[in-house]
Protein backbone atom coordinates (compact mmCIF):
# COMPACT_ATOMS: atom_id res chain seq x y z
CA UNK A 1 0.00 0.00 0.00
CA UNK A 2 2.95 2.24 1.09
CA UNK A 3 4.49 1.58 -2.59
CA UNK A 4 1.25 2.41 -4.01
CA UNK A 5 1.78 5.62 -2.10
CA UNK A 6 4.83 6.62 -3.55
CA UNK A 7 3.92 5.73 -7.34
CA UNK A 8 1.63 8.20 -7.11
CA UNK A 9 3.29 10.62 -5.39
CA UNK A 10 5.93 10.12 -8.19
CA UNK A 11 3.09 10.76 -10.86
CA UNK A 12 2.45 14.00 -9.09
CA UNK A 13 5.68 15.22 -8.66
CA UNK A 14 6.58 14.15 -12.72
CA UNK A 15 3.64 16.30 -13.39
CA UNK A 16 5.40 19.20 -11.51
CA UNK A 17 8.44 18.68 -13.87
CA UNK A 18 6.39 18.39 -16.94
CA UNK A 19 4.66 21.73 -15.65
CA UNK A 20 7.92 23.11 -15.63
CA UNK A 21 9.38 21.47 -19.06
CA UNK A 22 5.59 23.16 -20.87
CA UNK A 23 6.11 26.60 -19.51
CA UNK A 24 2.27 25.74 -17.99
CA UNK A 25 3.11 27.48 -14.74
CA UNK A 26 5.06 26.77 -11.06
CA UNK A 27 6.64 24.13 -10.27
CA UNK A 28 3.91 21.60 -8.63
CA UNK A 29 1.75 18.66 -9.74
CA UNK A 30 -1.19 16.53 -8.76
CA UNK A 31 -3.02 13.53 -8.88
CA UNK A 32 -6.59 12.24 -7.72
CA UNK A 33 -6.72 8.73 -7.30
CA UNK A 34 -10.14 6.41 -6.38
CA UNK A 35 -10.02 2.73 -6.23
CA UNK A 36 -6.65 2.31 -7.14
CA UNK A 37 -6.82 4.17 -10.20
CA UNK A 38 -5.86 7.99 -11.35
CA UNK A 39 -8.73 9.40 -12.04
CA UNK A 40 -7.88 13.22 -12.40
CA UNK A 41 -3.79 15.07 -12.74
CA UNK A 42 -2.40 18.52 -13.46
CA UNK A 43 0.00 20.45 -12.85
CA UNK A 44 -0.36 24.16 -12.30
CA UNK A 45 -1.20 26.57 -15.02
CA UNK A 46 -1.59 29.70 -14.15
CA UNK A 47 0.66 31.44 -16.28
CA UNK A 48 -0.21 29.86 -19.71
CA UNK A 49 -4.38 29.77 -19.18
CA UNK A 50 -4.09 33.24 -17.35
CA UNK A 51 -6.16 32.12 -14.58
CA UNK A 52 -4.73 32.49 -10.63
CA UNK A 53 -6.78 29.70 -9.52
CA UNK A 54 -5.29 27.19 -12.08
CA UNK A 55 -3.33 25.56 -8.90
CA UNK A 56 -1.89 22.05 -9.92
CA UNK A 57 -4.47 20.83 -6.62
CA UNK A 58 -7.70 23.24 -7.62
CA UNK A 59 -7.15 22.19 -11.98
CA UNK A 60 -7.00 18.29 -10.62
CA UNK A 61 -10.03 18.68 -7.94
CA UNK A 62 -12.09 19.87 -11.02
CA UNK A 63 -11.07 17.37 -13.36
CA UNK A 64 -12.02 14.62 -10.92
CA UNK A 65 -15.57 16.29 -10.34
CA UNK A 66 -16.25 16.56 -13.67
CA UNK A 67 -14.88 12.85 -14.62
CA UNK A 68 -16.94 11.63 -11.32
CA UNK A 69 -20.32 14.15 -12.07
CA UNK A 70 -19.89 15.28 -8.67
CA UNK A 71 -19.17 17.87 -6.35
CA UNK A 72 -17.80 15.77 -3.70
CA UNK A 73 -14.47 13.70 -4.21
CA UNK A 74 -15.71 10.73 -1.66
CA UNK A 75 -13.29 8.08 -0.90
CA UNK A 76 -11.00 9.83 -2.88
CA UNK A 77 -6.90 10.22 -2.00
CA UNK A 78 -5.50 13.39 -3.27
CA UNK A 79 -1.49 13.32 -4.15
CA UNK A 80 0.14 17.15 -4.09
CA UNK A 81 3.87 17.52 -4.72
CA UNK A 82 4.06 20.14 -2.31
CA UNK A 83 1.59 21.47 0.45
CA UNK A 84 -1.70 22.78 -0.94
CA UNK A 85 -1.51 26.55 -0.73
CA UNK A 86 -4.54 28.05 1.61
CA UNK A 87 -6.75 28.61 -1.72
CA UNK A 88 -6.23 24.96 -2.00
CA UNK A 89 -6.79 23.56 0.75
CA UNK A 90 -9.96 25.27 1.11
CA UNK A 91 -10.95 23.65 -2.42
CA UNK A 92 -9.54 20.23 -0.49
CA UNK A 93 -12.00 20.92 2.32
CA UNK A 94 -15.27 22.09 -0.10
CA UNK A 95 -14.59 18.93 -2.39
CA UNK A 96 -13.70 16.57 0.93
CA UNK A 97 -11.19 13.39 -0.40
CA UNK A 98 -10.32 11.58 2.36
CA UNK A 99 -6.79 12.08 2.27
CA UNK A 100 -4.13 14.16 1.39
CA UNK A 101 -0.74 13.25 0.80
CA UNK A 102 2.37 15.93 -0.11
CA UNK A 103 6.10 16.28 -0.57
CA UNK A 104 7.34 19.48 -0.14
CA UNK A 105 6.28 21.51 2.00
CA UNK A 106 5.22 25.16 2.44
CA UNK A 107 8.86 26.47 3.71
CA UNK A 108 10.17 24.20 0.87
CA UNK A 109 7.70 26.43 -1.61
CA UNK A 110 9.04 30.05 -0.06
CA UNK A 111 12.47 29.11 -0.84
CA UNK A 112 11.47 28.46 -4.34
CA UNK A 113 9.75 32.43 -4.06
CA UNK A 114 6.05 30.64 -3.74
CA UNK A 115 5.12 32.65 0.13
CA UNK A 116 2.09 30.64 0.83
CA UNK A 117 3.12 31.73 4.32
CA UNK A 118 1.76 35.71 3.61
CA UNK A 119 -1.57 34.16 2.45
CA UNK A 120 -1.50 31.92 5.83
CA UNK A 121 -0.68 35.09 8.27
CA UNK A 122 -3.06 37.05 6.24
CA UNK A 123 -6.29 34.96 6.86
CA UNK A 124 -5.53 34.84 10.62
CA UNK A 125 -5.35 38.49 10.82
CA UNK A 126 -8.72 40.51 11.51
CA UNK A 127 -10.38 41.82 8.34
CA UNK A 128 -9.47 45.33 8.77
CA UNK A 129 -5.65 44.39 9.16
CA UNK A 130 -5.13 42.96 6.19
CA UNK A 131 -2.86 44.29 3.54
CA UNK A 132 -5.26 43.82 1.04
CA UNK A 133 -8.19 46.33 2.23
CA UNK A 134 -11.68 44.08 3.08
CA UNK A 135 -14.68 47.08 3.33
CA UNK A 136 -17.75 45.94 4.82
CA UNK A 137 -21.17 47.57 3.23
CA UNK A 138 -25.05 46.97 2.31
CA UNK A 139 -25.41 43.97 4.55
CA UNK A 140 -28.88 44.61 5.48
CA UNK A 141 -29.67 44.14 1.72
CA UNK A 142 -27.37 40.31 1.49
CA UNK A 143 -29.41 39.03 4.45
CA UNK A 144 -32.42 38.57 2.87
CA UNK A 145 -30.79 36.82 0.07
CA UNK A 146 -29.61 34.50 2.75
CA UNK A 147 -33.23 33.95 4.28
CA UNK A 148 -34.30 33.18 0.75
CA UNK A 149 -32.00 30.38 0.45
CA UNK A 150 -32.72 29.20 3.50
CA UNK A 151 -36.17 29.21 3.47
CA UNK A 152 -35.81 27.85 -0.19
CA UNK A 153 -37.59 24.17 -0.33
CA UNK A 154 -36.21 22.72 -3.56
CA UNK A 155 -32.45 23.75 -2.68
CA UNK A 156 -29.73 21.37 -3.27
CA UNK A 157 -26.94 21.91 -0.37
CA UNK A 158 -23.48 21.15 -0.42
CA UNK B 1 -17.59 57.59 -4.65
CA UNK B 2 -19.09 56.05 -2.10
CA UNK B 3 -22.48 55.42 -4.19
CA UNK B 4 -20.92 53.32 -6.61
CA UNK B 5 -19.78 50.86 -3.86
CA UNK B 6 -23.28 50.77 -3.31
CA UNK B 7 -24.22 50.04 -7.13
CA UNK B 8 -21.97 47.20 -7.66
CA UNK B 9 -22.43 45.72 -4.38
CA UNK B 10 -26.35 45.53 -5.08
CA UNK B 11 -25.52 43.90 -8.36
CA UNK B 12 -23.86 41.39 -6.40
CA UNK B 13 -26.56 40.40 -3.83
CA UNK B 14 -28.60 40.75 -7.00
CA UNK B 15 -26.49 37.92 -8.74
CA UNK B 16 -26.61 35.85 -5.51
CA UNK B 17 -30.64 35.85 -5.78
CA UNK B 18 -30.48 35.29 -9.52
CA UNK B 19 -28.16 31.72 -8.66
CA UNK B 20 -30.87 30.37 -6.14
CA UNK B 21 -33.40 31.23 -8.88
CA UNK B 22 -31.83 29.20 -11.36
CA UNK B 23 -30.63 26.24 -9.15
CA UNK B 24 -27.15 26.96 -9.50
CA UNK B 25 -25.62 26.53 -6.26
CA UNK B 26 -25.24 28.64 -2.89
CA UNK B 27 -26.67 32.43 -2.10
CA UNK B 28 -23.71 34.03 -2.84
CA UNK B 29 -23.12 36.86 -5.79
CA UNK B 30 -20.08 38.06 -6.83
CA UNK B 31 -18.53 41.57 -9.49
CA UNK B 32 -15.55 42.67 -10.86
CA UNK B 33 -14.92 46.26 -11.05
CA UNK B 34 -11.69 48.22 -12.72
CA UNK B 35 -12.24 52.13 -14.06
CA UNK B 36 -15.63 52.05 -12.65
CA UNK B 37 -17.03 49.52 -15.18
CA UNK B 38 -18.03 45.94 -13.97
CA UNK B 39 -15.47 43.68 -16.42
CA UNK B 40 -16.91 39.90 -14.68
CA UNK B 41 -19.84 38.45 -12.52
CA UNK B 42 -20.76 35.67 -11.18
CA UNK B 43 -23.36 33.45 -9.06
CA UNK B 44 -22.24 30.49 -7.15
CA UNK B 45 -22.39 27.18 -9.61
CA UNK B 46 -21.24 24.64 -7.33
CA UNK B 47 -23.96 22.32 -8.11
CA UNK B 48 -25.06 22.82 -10.96
CA UNK B 49 -21.81 22.64 -12.75
CA UNK B 50 -20.19 20.09 -10.60
CA UNK B 51 -17.20 22.64 -9.60
CA UNK B 52 -17.04 22.80 -5.70
CA UNK B 53 -14.56 25.73 -6.34
CA UNK B 54 -16.94 27.07 -8.48
CA UNK B 55 -17.73 29.59 -5.67
CA UNK B 56 -18.94 33.15 -6.90
CA UNK B 57 -15.52 34.84 -5.65
CA UNK B 58 -13.60 31.75 -7.84
CA UNK B 59 -15.75 32.65 -10.95
CA UNK B 60 -15.44 36.13 -11.28
CA UNK B 61 -11.72 36.28 -10.62
CA UNK B 62 -11.65 33.83 -13.89
CA UNK B 63 -13.75 35.47 -15.71
CA UNK B 64 -11.72 39.15 -15.26
CA UNK B 65 -8.91 37.64 -15.81
CA UNK B 66 -10.19 35.96 -19.01
CA UNK B 67 -11.59 39.26 -20.34
CA UNK B 68 -7.99 41.62 -19.46
CA UNK B 69 -5.97 38.42 -20.64
CA UNK B 70 -3.53 38.11 -17.27
CA UNK B 71 -3.48 36.57 -14.27
CA UNK B 72 -3.89 40.01 -12.19
CA UNK B 73 -6.51 42.24 -11.26
CA UNK B 74 -4.10 45.25 -10.89
CA UNK B 75 -6.51 48.52 -9.96
CA UNK B 76 -9.38 46.00 -9.67
CA UNK B 77 -12.40 46.06 -6.98
CA UNK B 78 -13.88 42.63 -5.74
CA UNK B 79 -17.32 43.04 -3.92
CA UNK B 80 -19.07 39.86 -3.16
CA UNK B 81 -22.33 39.87 -1.34
CA UNK B 82 -20.67 37.48 1.28
CA UNK B 83 -17.03 37.91 3.56
CA UNK B 84 -14.86 34.84 1.37
CA UNK B 85 -14.12 31.70 2.45
CA UNK B 86 -10.54 30.79 3.37
CA UNK B 87 -10.38 29.47 -0.13
CA UNK B 88 -11.72 32.52 -2.23
CA UNK B 89 -9.39 34.46 -0.30
CA UNK B 90 -6.60 32.63 -1.09
CA UNK B 91 -7.71 33.01 -4.54
CA UNK B 92 -7.85 36.58 -4.16
CA UNK B 93 -4.41 36.77 -2.81
CA UNK B 94 -2.80 35.40 -5.58
CA UNK B 95 -5.09 37.59 -7.81
CA UNK B 96 -4.28 41.06 -6.13
CA UNK B 97 -7.40 43.00 -6.52
CA UNK B 98 -6.54 46.28 -5.31
CA UNK B 99 -9.68 46.17 -2.79
CA UNK B 100 -12.66 43.82 -1.53
CA UNK B 101 -16.17 45.00 -0.37
CA UNK B 102 -18.38 42.80 1.04
CA UNK B 103 -22.14 42.48 2.58
CA UNK B 104 -22.46 39.36 4.46
CA UNK B 105 -19.82 37.71 6.67
CA UNK B 106 -18.90 34.34 8.02
CA UNK B 107 -21.14 34.12 10.68
CA UNK B 108 -24.48 35.27 8.81
CA UNK B 109 -23.36 32.56 6.08
CA UNK B 110 -23.11 30.02 9.31
CA UNK B 111 -26.50 30.93 10.13
CA UNK B 112 -27.60 29.12 6.48
CA UNK B 113 -25.76 26.55 7.34
CA UNK B 114 -22.03 27.47 5.30
CA UNK B 115 -20.07 26.77 8.05
CA UNK B 116 -16.76 28.50 6.77
CA UNK B 117 -15.30 28.48 10.02
CA UNK B 118 -14.78 25.03 10.02
CA UNK B 119 -12.63 25.71 7.64
CA UNK B 120 -10.59 28.56 8.72
CA UNK B 121 -10.37 26.57 12.43
CA UNK B 122 -8.60 23.70 10.21
CA UNK B 123 -6.13 25.90 8.30
CA UNK B 124 -4.85 27.02 11.71
CA UNK B 125 -4.02 23.48 12.70
CA UNK B 126 -1.13 22.07 13.05
CA UNK B 127 -1.08 19.60 9.94
CA UNK B 128 -0.78 16.19 12.00
CA UNK B 129 -4.28 17.71 13.79
CA UNK B 130 -6.61 17.94 10.73
CA UNK B 131 -9.94 16.53 9.80
CA UNK B 132 -8.70 15.36 6.61
CA UNK B 133 -5.55 13.46 6.98
CA UNK B 134 -2.42 15.09 5.71
CA UNK B 135 0.81 12.49 5.22
CA UNK B 136 4.14 13.60 4.19
CA UNK B 137 6.37 11.31 1.68
CA UNK B 138 8.79 11.61 -0.79
CA UNK B 139 10.15 15.20 0.26
CA UNK B 140 13.11 14.34 -1.00
CA UNK B 141 12.06 13.44 -4.69
CA UNK B 142 10.23 16.67 -4.65
CA UNK B 143 13.02 19.24 -3.67
CA UNK B 144 14.84 18.40 -7.45
CA UNK B 145 11.85 19.99 -9.22
CA UNK B 146 11.64 22.75 -6.95
CA UNK B 147 15.42 23.45 -7.76
CA UNK B 148 14.88 22.82 -11.49
CA UNK B 149 12.09 25.73 -11.25
CA UNK B 150 14.40 27.84 -9.52
CA UNK B 151 17.45 27.53 -11.91
CA UNK B 152 14.92 27.96 -14.77
CA UNK B 153 16.02 30.85 -16.82
CA UNK B 154 13.04 31.83 -18.80
CA UNK B 155 10.21 31.19 -16.45
CA UNK B 156 7.47 33.12 -15.93
CA UNK B 157 6.61 34.21 -12.00
CA UNK B 158 3.44 34.91 -10.85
Amino acid sequence: MSDNHEFFMRRAIELAQSGIDKNAGGPFGAVIVKDGKIIAEAHNEVTSTNDPTAHAEVTAIRRACKELDTFQLDDCTLYTSCEPCPMCLGAIYWARPKQVFFAGDRIDAAAVDFDDQFIYDELEKAIEKREIPFLRILREEAIPVFDNWKNKKDKQEY
